[in-house]
């Protein structure tokens, strides 16, 4: 009988081992897609694309491979010497002794890929996902977009948060509105989830905190820059808090911890898009009043609706606070209460506006969340009031109805805080394969 | 202005740290929901909820607070004294010198969720999920899954896997089939995704190795205790092996990874359920037609079908392999080609059969994977001798046109592993919202 005892070791280099000072001069073997060429007559020169990043392979004059063999695209195995070179990408080159061509391409790569930067329209790279991905600096947003996910998660754990996975398909959504999108489910309506919201309020009265990442489904009409129909929300409930800015606060400590994963563990990551990171040690915390007014001051507007928020004055909420305290991100606190949900808890004080907040993060949203009501007859009445039925919400409020303490929670949005992070200013740009009212494919 | 630096300090103490033995005697806050009262007349016992367990509070004769004013469901926050008692879940006690109500239910318990051992029917637990959920043997199997997701990404990211969030709407499923759902997106027929599969492939072309953890959708009309039709999927796709067995060779890292994770950082959790892991050290692979005849010979069957596993034959595998090996798990090889789908590589020495594997637990399969179809050409004939139209899988193919290495991956359901792990005999009692055939909510 066979047996497997575990991961077998590799027998070829990563780029993270190639870089190692010991190993110079040693013969090496790599492997890798040929990502460019450069044939230059007496030497070529041969560009692998592996996961961490480009290695320079070098064909010189009495090499036995011959260039005329390698075409973009193959996917090789080579062995040969491996040097220093300075010109070189990480400073390393391997001269090649032998190529091992493991599998070739059908057709032509139909953007240039292997060039640094892919200078096409985002139509382009979105209808050749498969082709502008495979470029470097494409690619590497998604790696910044692991590094986001895995530092909510590891920071949450850290907190006492446990992970949840909730149900995408549900039946008719209480949350309501028409943006919800429909399916048959076995010849009854049903519904995907517009976000966690109501679940992990109900895993708030088991596990005290929780959090969950995946997917959630918007069937908006909204074709801008900042919108997706499909796209992953970071989301976290809270139990237990004394206020509301409790949650603000664990937020900021999430972004401490992430923007500090990034910088030790993706510091390559961030170099090939040059990305400066974002200062989240003092954040400040506006009310949405107040905001309103601040900007109106500055920068000489009227208040059309002071229980709205237009983008062009969420925008300028960042510009004033970057410019008058130097901060990347805003709380904006105590939104109007007919802007938010029926659950979200108003304020004492006021009830005209909610214990809530919006992130800002260089004027644009990248999170919505706020406390929460937890006593069932408050509930009842703000459903009642709003001219809400109940139909659809009996499973929520007998959460509350076998007690649930005082909470709140927030959801971020994955693909907008990327695309804010590294500087991009379609939310496409930072979708692997977005979704949007024309986008079904790939 | 005000601004947040960071997560706040917590002013109540967590299970963790009233188990440290300098604490004794002290005086301490905690705050928790009330799970269970004794009231013994002179003192009274007033059980809390808290994330990591439960805790004993105790108010004796004299106390300000009385038992009267204590229900079942509230949450509260006390203040006494933290003292040892050998009787009490974790040694320890605080005897209270006062309570404040922080929230109130509204309903009493459907179930008796105070109670070690929740003695209720499979259909009450799940009809009463805000219920049952909070009895701590119920919970606590939600715990051990997080273990096993966290294990799952922490040792990819190891490997030099990238994280992946790929669409779950997308255009007619190429894949196929009419276990898929349907839905409408903005008037275009849509489906919900059954797996990431070839989107998790054509990222191989991007990062080399791809892992992603979330939802799939299965319309199938299965009502068994082993089928869900929405479950969550870890799902990894690795680049440049060697063999397929570099894929189970990669399984079987994970496994120890994850067992080792969950003894070290799920013990109590563990202990609560009293369960046993299984071992990974060495698992016994067996190719499909050699598996049925041990089992055969052993058992007295005859094989009805050389091409076909029967869940009996499954399960026998399974006890066969845990009799001569003492192993918990078995690598079934070699699966029919007819019985796997057209992107499955054939095995080149037989192309009746195919280079991919089931994983069993127990005798049940957890796990599904295999090497893949990488050369362009290969697969166009494949998907033509199946009878299948390249209608929709353009851009599927236009991954291994640009270029594919060799490669292959796997999907383990997460919900199953689960229940395995944790000793249960049907998935939806380690599913915390299941959805089959007749559940729809809550």
């Amino acid at each position: 009988m066979e047996f497997l005892s575990g991961v077998k070791p590799q027998t070829t280099l990563e780029l993270k081992e190639l870089q190692d000072e010991s190993r110079m001069g040693s013969r090496v073997r790599v492997n890798g897609a040929v990502h460019s060429i450069r044939d230059m007559g007496e030497v070529a020169f041969v560009v692998l694309r592996k996961r961490q990043g480009i290695l320079q392979c070098v064909l010189e004059e009495g090499c036995p491979v011959s260039v005329k063999e390698i075409r973009e695209g193959q996917t090789v195995e080579a062995e040969g010497t491996l040097e220093k070179d300075e010109r070189a990408p990480y400073g390393i080159e391997v001269r090649v002794q032998s190529i091992r061509i493991l599998s070739e391409p059908s057709r032509a790569m139909p953007l240039p890929v292997g060039k640094w930067k892919l200078n096409t329209s985002l139509e382009a790279k979105l209808n050749y996902r498969n082709a502008s991905l495979r470029n470097i600096r494409e690619r590497v947003k998604f790696r910044i977009q692991e590094g986001i996910t895995r530092g909510f998660r590891d920071f949450l754990y850290g907190q006492g948060f446990t992970e949840i996975h909730t149900p995408k398909i549900g039946a008719k959504g209480a949350e309501g509105g028409s943006n919800i999108f429909k399916l048959d489910y076995f010849h009854r309506p049903a519904v995907l989830a517009q976000s966690p919201q109501f679940y992990k309020q109900m895993m708030v009265g088991v596990f005290d905190r929780v959090f969950e990442t995946g997917p959630v489904f918007r069937a908006e009409k909204h074709n801008t820059k900042r919108h997706l129909n499909e796209y992953t929300s970071l989301d976290f409930e809270m139990g237990y808090i004394e206020s509301f800015e409790d949650i603000m606060a664990m937020e900021t400590g999430f972004l401490q911890y992430m923007l500090r994963l990034l910088k030790e563990e993706y510091a390559d990551e961030l170099r090939i898009l040059n990305v400066a990171l974002p200062k989240a040690d003092q954040i400040p915390m506006v009310r949405f009043d107040r905001a309103k007014e601040l900007v109106a001051e500055k920068y000489k507007r009227t208040i059309r609706n002071p229980f709205d928020l237009e983008p062009e004055e969420e925008h300028l909420i960042g510009t004033y606070f970057k410019e008058e305290y130097g901060a990347d991100f805003v709380f904006v606190t105590h939104y109007p209460s007919k802007k938010r949900p029926f659950y979200a808890m108003d304020d004492p004080r006021d009830p005209r506006f909610t214990l809530s907040f919006d992130l800002l993060f260089g004027g644009l949203e990248i999170t919505t969340g706020g406390q929460r009501i937890h006593d069932p007859k408050m509930l009842r009445e703000k459903i009642e009031a709003r001219g809400m039925s109940e139909e659809g919400l009996e499973q929520y409020l007998a959460a509350f109805e076998y007690g649930m303490p005082p909470h709140g929670g927030l959801g971020i949005g994955l693909e907008r805080l990327t695309m804010m992070l590294v500087g991009e200013d379609n939310v496409r740009e930072t979708t692997l394969f977005p979704r949007d009212l024309s986008r079904l494919e790939p």
